[in-house]
């Protein structure tokens, strides 16, 4: 018998369909292992949640530390998880709920809920498992035994031990499954999407929804608790917004009238300001018309701060603390770095450099004596290892596309001298160092940067694809700060930022004469290469509000009620808005922001389960006194 | 020099402004002492929060422990909050930021902020008060001294000390105020609303808000840290969720397609029960175009709560614990009185009775000997003391119109033996006892219990004011359960609660015999006869969703991917909507749920800021391929 059962377990760890990572990773929202020695511990009442534990190794230790597992238990009628039963549970009756996750030889069942696995066995003639399918919800009663020593996977956190079933009950049964639950075979996103309520079961989705819920709650222990900032829900059926991103409409009983969907809190929380609740915070929804960018969705939640009495320093040091005690994966100790706009066009030709690899502009102006004084050139070399050799033609017809782009000139390698002469050939290779070739852009300064900037990122690509580019495994944080007041827009001037940034008080003099030329207090927080955050110190004096509306070519009149809140007796103020998708997928090592959305959109903003958006019934169209047109 | 500061100081204090309750109530999220015993402290980091503390004579404790106010300077250029100052100062140079609340005679200045006031004195010929408009934004350098013993003002906090001020900048002017920032003549709420931005000073204002953020964060963690549930975010653009309240709709650049603002996260939540996230809750942003109803808004904020392998118990017990941990205000132990639907009605003659007084129904159904076989008909008696006197014109009318609504007789004390004869009159006063006086309500049973129910809140009102019945001051919570599962509609059966509601399984064998008598598994909770939640154990079987769907006519197409998330594996589970605008009212002592909101809309759903909803252009009419009709 001892040898049937020993063969039949064996067996049953061989086709086990759950892989080793499905097995330990259940509620282990970090990956790799961090020292943890400087990371900051965030206590949670009487557990420690450090998310230093949270490494693979130390897995025994965090479901103790991290987690009152049986407080998840509370309020239901199981007496246990199928996660948390370990030798000590040896001889207990229990009662676990969960999805039949496998059977095997009708004997035995591992059992699958939210925080891991288990596996029961059958003693009874009663317990017929053949008859349940996969993904069958139960409800079983039994006792914990050891299992022999032999039989035990260690690969299992409850590998120790098995249950044996005294009652099977099935709570729900399944007709059939879109897909089944197979890491190793885990179908395409379109079907995921449209079976999420199936695809949410997959260990990793049950991880990243938990890792945002952590990381959010921990911002707001940072801010409430610590700090004395208030959490303040504000509207998000308001009127438009000038000046921004295409805002969804919302038709109203009223004939005609329409309420737009908020982008952002951002007149609220200015006139919260005004109103003097002076330290602001909220987990904004927030709504953008924007299905045509790609990995966006139409509804997306920002952190939203704003704090009165502050200057551009208070709120990047802000964040940082926020970030450092609150984000889930290690990031370097505070102050995270800075770098003006200028200086990140010119070294890395993009305002949201990627630091976690040294690929990094040579300015080259110096060499083209005769355009020293040109203040509108520039030439730049971005220099990269000879040891790749010649481009292929895929990659310099890429480059081609990329130059046509931008009113610029591009030198590959190999034709730097044919193009330059021998002369500024070779000042250049002098420049860059020998055992480096070179690709140099020339013409007007910002496209020739951003250009160069592009290719720089194609070329990064294919240097990590050959590993002849060393890449960080951390996060690298940025900020970039003093971007530019205004751009240049099709009809006139248009806002870098938002209407609302303070110019630089070191460049007001400029405003009228050179505008273009006028920096503004707004910062961009970057993490390898993704725009995470963005914010800046706001105007709060009416009339520099006014004049720079006018400047915009924006109606005043459309936000008189936001400059009278300035009127009234509005302090000095700035804030910051994180964005939460890109910021969770970050920690969680996401590929898309849809990973760590529990029902995102598709692409063209449909929603996969539903079909929406959808027709509605002629009554909707009469109520709201609107038809369609073509 | 003396005697003329005493004078000044004198005046001061007697033309100040600001009232008793103004000065120390700016961050007190109660106003009542309640006696701390046994109620469950939440620990803040550091500093232990006790809502009990929060009382008037506690306060200069309270300071202390429940906020740590050094950290509302951190990231900011003040030193200190106009709040903090004490004795322990004096000596210091301090920087205060705020608003200019009261000056006097050019040597006065009153300071406030968020926190409190501190008393600012001008030592110095520079510094010309008179020119400052109240509510300007200063920043004022100086340091702290002690006032003069008989200077002390015992009524603020910071009565002790005042700064005499080195130097005061102005941050931002005032061009003109829409209303003076004075409790004892505060506009009316049209003008306050319109002007937010300042209405927000007042300090009722500033201790909603601050009630509101710190009661929610109360809940989250209760929930995250002390039950392991987790908080998914689902979306609010969606599709339509038949047989609900009306949903806005939301035009898209797909010709003729629309999305609906969801009404609750209902169908995501349960989704997300079939993907196995079995502890879910969400601070959810929820909509309905409902804005003929007084004292709605069209977007509203609920705690949404949903979890797996739970019964009614489960749930109730939950929401009971956490409501006594979060609440701010005095809660009774759990568990919370519970009473069926049924009870509900013929005692109260309401699903929502308010438990603070007395006031009761007496079942005479036993006198009408001839009718005690008739399950259809209803007798009852509302007793109220005679003292009261015989019932004004006035409230005979009101009592009128009210029973002309309902298909039932309503009998007045004085028509009572006219009306039904010596013989029953005699008994009914028999059981009602001969102090009383007594309205009779006979007909239907369930609309003679509606119908006095109604007269019985007319009544209470007029006996209150004429402190003639004894009201209660706490929160009285009241779980009303076992509610009917279908009620009769206009076009056959109609919802009670919502269409994925369980019903009792005791009566599951009359759903298509008798549909009406089938009691539900929904439970709503009333606090002072207002409903702040509800919600039911769910359906969790496709076939019987599917049945009930067909008994309310709706098309179970429209619900296709709900119902397949059923039919794949989704386990028994139940949940809750907890109303966080009408449970933060009640905390704060609010009128209207419009003082717990930041920037609520007024009646019929305009934003009184910006005057939203307005028209749109052409251009979004195009793009959204949308016009507009009579």
């Amino acid at each position: 018998m001892m040898s049937r059962n020993l063969m039949l377990y064996k067996q049953c760890i061989k086709i086990c369909p759950i892989s080793t990572c499905c097995i330990t990773d259940h509620r282990i929202p970090q990956k790799r292992a961090i020292s943890s020695v400087t990371r900051p511990i965030t206590k949670y009442k009487n557990i420690t949640y450090n998310p230093c534990l949270l490494s693979k190794k130390l897995h025994d230790t965090r479901l103790k530390d991290v987690f009152d597992e049986e407080n998840c238990n509370n309020y239901t009628y199981r007496t246990h998880t199928c996660g948390e039963l370990r030798p000590e549970h040896v001889g207990k009756k229990v009662t676990l709920c969960g999805w039949v996750q496998f059977s095997r030889l009708s004997k035995f069942l591992l059992l699958r809920d939210a925080y891991g696995l288990i596996q029961c066995v059958v003693n009874n003639d009663n317990i017929n498992l053949s008859n349940i399918p996969l993904e069958t919800v139960v409800k079983i009663q039994g006792s914990v035994t050891l299992r022999p020593k032999d039989m035990i996977n260690r690969k299992m956190l409850t590998g120790e031990v098995e249950v044996t079933i005294d009652s099977l009950e099935v709570l729900n049964s399944v007709e059939s499954l879109p897909f089944n639950l197979r890491d190793y075979q885990k179908p395409k996103e379109q079907l995921r999407l449209q079976h999420r309520y199936v695809d949410l079961r997959f260990p990793e989705m049950q991880k990243n929804l938990r890792v945002r819920s952590h990381m959010i709650h921990n911002m707001r222990r940072f801010l409430i608790e610590k700090h004395g900032f208030v959490e303040v829900e504000t509207p998000t059926l308001f009127c438009r917004t000038p000046g921004g991103a295409r805002e969804f409409v919302v038709p109203t009983h009223h004939q005609g009238l329409f309420y737009s969907l908020v982008q952002s809190p951002q007149q609220f929380k200015q006139m919260l300001m005004s109103g003097g609740v002076d330290r602001y915070f909220q987990v904004a929804r927030c709504y953008r018309d924007e299905t045509t960018r790609p990995d966006r969705q139409p509804e997306f939640t920002q952190l939203d701060i704003e704090l009165s009495f502050t200057n551009v320093d208070g709120i990047l040091t802000m964040i940082e603390e926020l970030l450092y005690e609150s984000f889930v994966k290690s990031l370097p100790k505070p102050p995270f770095r800075r770098m003006t706009y200028k200086e990140a066009l010119s070294t890395y030709g993009t305002d949201k450099p990627d630091l976690t690899y040294d690929l990094k502009f040579v300015n080259i102006k110096s060499i083209f004596s005769d355009k020293l004084n040109d203040n509108d050139f520039g030439a730049y070399a971005l220099p990269y290892t000879k040891e790749i050799g010649k481009l292929s033609t895929k990659y310099k017809e890429q480059i081609r596309q990329c130059a046509k782009k931008y009113p610029c000139k591009i030198i590959l390698n190999e034709n730097l001298s044919k193009q330059l002469g021998e002369d500024l050939c070779k000042n250049i290779l002098n420049k860059i160092g020998d055992s480096n070739a070179v690709i140099v852009a020339l013409g007007d300064n910002e496209n020739s940067a951003l250009c160069l900037g592009e290719i720089r990122q194609m070329l990064a690509s294919l240097l990590k694809s050959n590993n002849m580019l060393e890449v960080k495994e951390n996060i690298e944080p940025l900020w970039v700060v003093e971007f530019p007041l205004f751009l240049k827009g099709e009809n006139g001037l248009e806002t870098c930022h938002h209407p609302f940034t303070a110019p630089h008080p070191d460049d007001m003099h400029l405003i009228d004469s050179e505008p273009l030329k006028v920096r503004s207090l707004a910062y961009d927080l970057v993490m390898n290469g993704n725009e995470v955050g963005g914010g800046s110190v706001r105007v709060h004096n009416s009339s520099l509000q006014e004049k720079l509306l006018n400047i915009l070519n924006i109606d005043p009149g459309t936000l008189a009620h936001f400059l009278n809140a300035l009127k009234c007796g509005c302090p000095p103020h700035g804030g910051i808005a994180l964005g939460l998708d890109r910021l969770v997928s970050l920690a969680c090592n996401a590929e898309s922001i849809r990973d760590v959305i529990a029902f995102p959109k598709s692409h063209d903003g449909r929603d996969p389960l539903s079909g929406a958006p959808n027709s509605i019934s002629e009554e909707d169209k009469k109520y709201y006194h609107i038809s369609t047109v073509k």
